[in-house]
Formats: structure tokens, C-alpha cells, sequence
């Protein structure tokens, strides 16, 4: 049986706006201190800086952000302050979820046909505590968490699970973590982007000369084109 | 073929001793503020609060002792004292590993003879690091890092990996997280005290009652346990 695999944030859910509004938020609670601009890109230099200590995630996305309030002020930023910073990042760890137009649907159809896999990137509390809140966790059959998805991670997530490439589809909005090592170890991909993409997960139009997936507009558009009968 | 699994924290390697020498580094900082029994008793109070929200592991141990030393100093901390304690607690994510004697010959042997796993909780982030700095990954044919170590969670493995209860055997220093559960299951469980233990992880005596499991002095008594020749 052929096995496809969902990325969760902003595949199945909201979930950058989140981090973009508490950065927000962030640029607020330090407008006293520093402008915008240096602010976001400084808070990008903590966040890149970070990724190889701290990983993904919402508690390395809070330190990143104490770390460049703490840097920008010279220190001088309040002990006051920065739990007002950690308040509006918590927020980051129990936001409602907001679950993409057309998932449970097209979950509901292809849970009868395929064994499903939620596959995503990040801090393992983060994500099985959005997935417990998406409610949608009865749709998939396995969940794995990782730290990073490049093609080493899904070779392993395929052996663990006895799946040869060409039995397996990946589905998300990232080009770089979700699209193109997937089609580089030979599997199916297909790129339902998001309106907002984190600059990190950018790929410049040059990596992908050469590549074969596909796009669609929405979630609702698998059945399709996967051939499956819509049932209503 | 058996699967035997390994906890790793203080079963496989040194760990809980480098949280409480930064705990330790954390009273030395705040030592003009406070006392080290009111701080102790304030930074678990935070630990298990935040455990709900944040987890367990490194990121989630420095946001706590960030917090607490926020509430102990009525926020008048300073940016650049909680940037010392982010630094402090940046070892828990480099320390080197130092694994427990006995290890590798133990597994290097087992390994001939069953599938080895690492289970163990925590932040897969933190967990995947240190099992790269043992150098001790290799002897492991699997890896699951889960967030939390009960029935629900052992179960969830061995369906995983089509494994019965009667083919899995668990092996850690944890009676709360590597023993009660997994005989709770109908597993074995062989338990190796390490000399300390965090007060989260204690189980009172009680629940030991009619309780079937094997306690070790050291991983090198598990080869005559397991009636494994030793190879020399």
C-alpha cells in the first residue's frame, strides 16, 4: 500500500502568521529600544544562529528572541521585560488551530485508500501537542517527528517503515524541506504552497531546474489528482 | 528476534549530574538576590509547571531558570545576568558525553544477537545530539524519542515495530519511566540505579508492591542476566 506522508505546519495548518504576529508583538514591546528593521534583522541572525544549538521550534524561537532583546538594549532590558517577551511567546505553544481549508475531507478520502503519516520537522512537544489540537490525528496511521528533513531523514523514515521511494508521496509547502529531497531520493512529491513562507525555507528558482512535482492550489485538489473518487 | 531497548540519560551516559551543576551555577549567580533552599524550591516549582507547557530538556530547564530568576528578583534581574544564565545553560546542549562503564562492550555484544533501541524522552533535539556525541549509535538499529515514557507510549512502540510485549525487554535507571510502565505492560524491565535521580522521576516504595523486575548494579552485569557469552 502506498504510503503518503503530510507535512503538518502550514500544510495541514496555520502556522507561521503565529510566529510572525509574536514577532510582532516583539517588535512592539522593544519599539522604545530599536526600529523594526534592525530589530527583524537581528532577530533573524539570532534565529539562524540558534537553529544549530536550539533546533526548530517554539522554545528555541522564545530564547532567540530574549537573546536579541537582550543584545539590541545592551543588556539593559528588564528582567520585567523579557517575561512579558516569554508571556507573548508561550502564546506560540497553545494557539487555537486554525486547520487549512479542505484538510479533514480530503483526510477522511484518503485514509481509506492509503496509510497516512503526519511527517514533519521541529520540537517533538511543539508538534504532537498541534496535532493533539488539530484534532486530526485519527486520520494518520503513523506520526514521526524529526529534526531535520533532508533526504538522509526521509531514506530513514522510508526504511524504518519498509517503503520503497516509488510507493511513497509527500505532500507540503515547503520547497526545501518537503519537495526537494523528496524528489531527489526518487519519491513523489506535490507543493501545496502557503501564502507565507519563513525566509529560511526559501529556495532560489535555479534548485529547482530540473525537478519534477507538482503544485496545486489547495488540499482540495489531491483527490484529483491522485484519482480518487470524490465521495460526497 | 528480541528487541531490547535502552534508555539512554543516565543509563547509557552521564546526564542528570550536568543539570544539577548548572542548577548549581544558577544559585551562584542569584546568590545576592536569594538562598539556595528557596531557590531550589522555587526552580522545581517552575520545572514541573513548565513541564505542561514547555517539555523536558535543555531549552525548556533554561527558560525555567530564566523565569524563576525573574520571579526571585521581582524582575529587577538584568538583561545581561539572564544572558549569563542562557550561557550557563548552553553547556546542557554541548556538554561532552560521558558514557557509563561498561557500555559499549555491552552493546557491542547484544548487538550481535538482537535489535537494539534507544528509547528515551525529552527534546528530540537535545536527545539526537547527544546520542551523535556518544559515538554509541551505531550499536542502535532504532531510535524513538518520545515526550513522555508511559504504557500509552510503550504500547505505541512495539506496535510500531510489530514487537509483543513477550519479545521486549527495557533497560534504564528510571523505575517511573523505563520500569513501572513498560512491567505494567507485560514486559521485562531490568533496572540499573544511577547514584542520583531527579525528584520528578522518584516513585515511593509503595508503588513498587507486587511489582516483577530486575535491578542491576551496572550495564556489565546484563550479559549473564541475558545469557549472553561474554566475548573477550
Amino acid at each position: 500500500m502506498k504510503l503518503i506522508a503530510f507535512d503538518a505546519d502550514d500544510t495541514l495548518w496555520v502556522n507561521e502568521p503565529n510566529y510572525v504576529d509574536v514577532k510582532q508583538e516583539l517588535c512592539t514591546l522593544l519599539s522604545h529600544h530599536v526600529d523594526e528593521e534592525t530589530l527583524t534583522n537581528r532577530f533573524y541572525d539570532a534565529q539562524i544562529r540558534n537553529l544549530h544549538i536550539f533546533g526548530y521550534g517554539a522554545k528555541s524561537f522564545i530564547l532567540s528572541m530574549i537573546e536579541t532583546a537582550i543584545e539590541l538594549t545592551d543588556g539593559a532590558i528588564t528582567g520585567y521585560e523579557i517575561q512579558q517577551i516569554i508571556d507573548v511567546g508561550r502564546r506560540l505553544i497553545d494557539f487555537p488551530i486554525d486547520v487549512l481549508d479542505g484538510i479533514p475531507e480530503v483526510l477522511e478520502t484518503l485514509s481509506k485508500d492509503f496509510d497516512l503519516m503526519v511527517l514533519t520537522k521541529g520540537d517533538l512537544f511543539d508538534q504532537e501537542s498541534k496535532i493533539a489540537r488539530s484534532g486530526l490525528g485519527h486520520y494518520f496511521k503513523h506520526v514521526e517527528i524529526v529534526s531535520e528533513k533532508n533526504e538522509q531523514a526521509y531514506q530513514r523514515v522510508l526504511q524504518k517503515y519498509n517503503v520503497r521511494p516509488s510507493d511513497f508521496i509527500m505532500i507540503g509547502n515547503s520547497l526545501k524541506s518537503d519537495i526537494l529531497p523528496v524528489v531527489h531520493i526518487g519519491a513523489r512529491a506535490i507543493h501545496i504552497p502557503y501564502a507565507i513562507t519563513w525566509v529560511h525555507e526559501q529556495v532560489a528558482d535555479e534548485h529547482l531546474v530540473g525537478k519534477s512535482f507538482t503544485t496545486l492550489e489547495s488540499a482540495r485538489e489531491l483527490l484529483a489528482i491522485l484519482k480518487i473518487k470524490e465521495i460526497n
